[in-house]
């Protein structure tokens, strides 16, 4: 993101906050931030935009953290990819005279750090907002013309609505993906050809994030993978049952809808 | 597979067989074969080496059909996704004078048709080839020959191995992703980010072929999904139970292991 900054929004100052030092140099030597603090604190103070980028569980201490220090007016909005507990938190944790605003962009990758930034990650790419009743329309406005300058289409959603679709589109697939790699044997492995690497692709992900993001929305993701079990059921009644017709039906199906994802404008593939 | 053996084995004659004359005339435009025959029969006669290619469903009756025309010391092997049934039919249908040997050349796209043809679809790619007791070593040794003068490498397993492990790595991930498709309502399906694009890429995949192949391989399919979802009640279990430490751990060894896959020289990808 401070390399998109940089690059999209050249009289922008970027300050990183990171906790480790080595990170921070990195950081300020491919060009991603301008500076660098150690503390959160200290990094928001004077700030007009503060974004939050740590993986979503730390984020009610950055809360307490920054909230004495933000200048007013500032807008804060973060990256998480859940968001009802952390809008609420942010809602209720910020001094008035800040302004949140929940985003996802939905750009980035399985891989992590310093060495795998792109300025270009979130173009074509979109980004959700997620406004509530108690959020600033101009607040609003403002953080979406931010992730418009960066390149993304943005959606608004709900913050409930968007951790139930999500756990749909993004965080079943990941469960899948981890499960599907869980299950094979060592003598598999070397077998797997081009679809097991694109249908696993995103297990290879830092535990830690996915590990946040299925407990905070494990409701949802419940019902995902109940819906998701049913369906899969339905095709092996149909195979048991030795139903050719039903399970072409069923395939087809599946691979229509597949083919008609991701031409539209939206799709960042 | 034209296009290949055309640029590796330059003094071959290619002679294709289809059931449409435009695929056929497409495929001498393009340079796939040298001659087309609209009977499996007609581009057999006088063959040394005959490779089935079309859908499972249809090996039995073009094995009856090319048995009575075959040529003394004819190779034949196939490219199909399951082998049990099929190595087993072609030792029974085919003349004591033919010699079979059954193939999986894992390489191939969701994509079908001539217009995605490729010389290059099988360099770096792994070929399996299915050996019984019945199987001639000379015959074995010479279509694997002719796998690696593709560019592929080559794995020997027995039918019965090919079929349990290839449900795992193959067909139960097929299913997954189809399934996982058939799950999205139409308002999450723009929301898709790559990693959903990455991980149902393979449903767009011929409804026919896979139902062929589901079909062939329901036992072990059975029991791949069995155990699929084994893997996944215990991931939903630790959440319930709240136990991030767990939680973490199951990824992070899901993680570790989808890592370490696709890194050795056996991978096309």
């Amino acid at each position: 993101m401070g390399l998109a900054v940089r690059k999209f929004a050249k009289d922008c100052t970027v300050v990183g906050y990171g906790h480790r030092a080595s990170t921070l140099d990195e950081a300020i030597e491919i060009g991603a931030i301008d500076e660098a603090k150690l503390s959160a604190a200290q990094a928001v103070e004077g700030a007009d935009l503060v974004v939050l980028c740590t993986p979503v569980g730390t984020f009610e201490s950055i809360l307490h953290e920054i909230r004495p220090v933000l200048a007013p007016g500032v807008l804060v909005t973060d990256v998480g990819s859940t968001k009802r507990r952390i809008v609420a938190n942010a809602e209720s944790l910020l001094p008035a005279q800040a302004s949140f605003v929940g985003s996802h962009p939905m750009a980035g990758s399985e891989k992590r750090g310093v060495s795998f930034a792109a300025a270009n990650l979130f173009e074509g790419a979109t980004c959700i907002t997620t406004p509530t009743n108690r959020t600033d329309v101009g607040a609003l406005e403002k953080i979406e013309s931010f992730w418009r300058l960066l390149g993304m289409h943005v959606t608004r959603l709900s913050p409930e609505e968007h951790d139930r679709r999500l756990a749909d589109i993004s965080h079943l697939p990941h469960a899948l993906a981890a499960a599907l790699v869980t299950l094979q044997d060592e003598q598999s492995l070397p077998l797997a050809g081009k679809g097991f690497l694109d249908t696993t692709r995103v297990a290879g992900g830092n535990g830690g994030l996915w590990r946040d993001i299925f407990l905070e929305n494990r409701d949802n993701l419940r019902d995902s993978v109940h819906r998701f079990q049913g369906h899969l059921e339905r095709l092996m009644a149909h195979l048991e049952a030795d139903d050719a017709d039903a399970v072409k039906a069923w395939l087809d199906a599946a691979a229509a809808r597949r083919r008609g994802v991701g031409v539209g404008p939206m799709k960042p593939d």
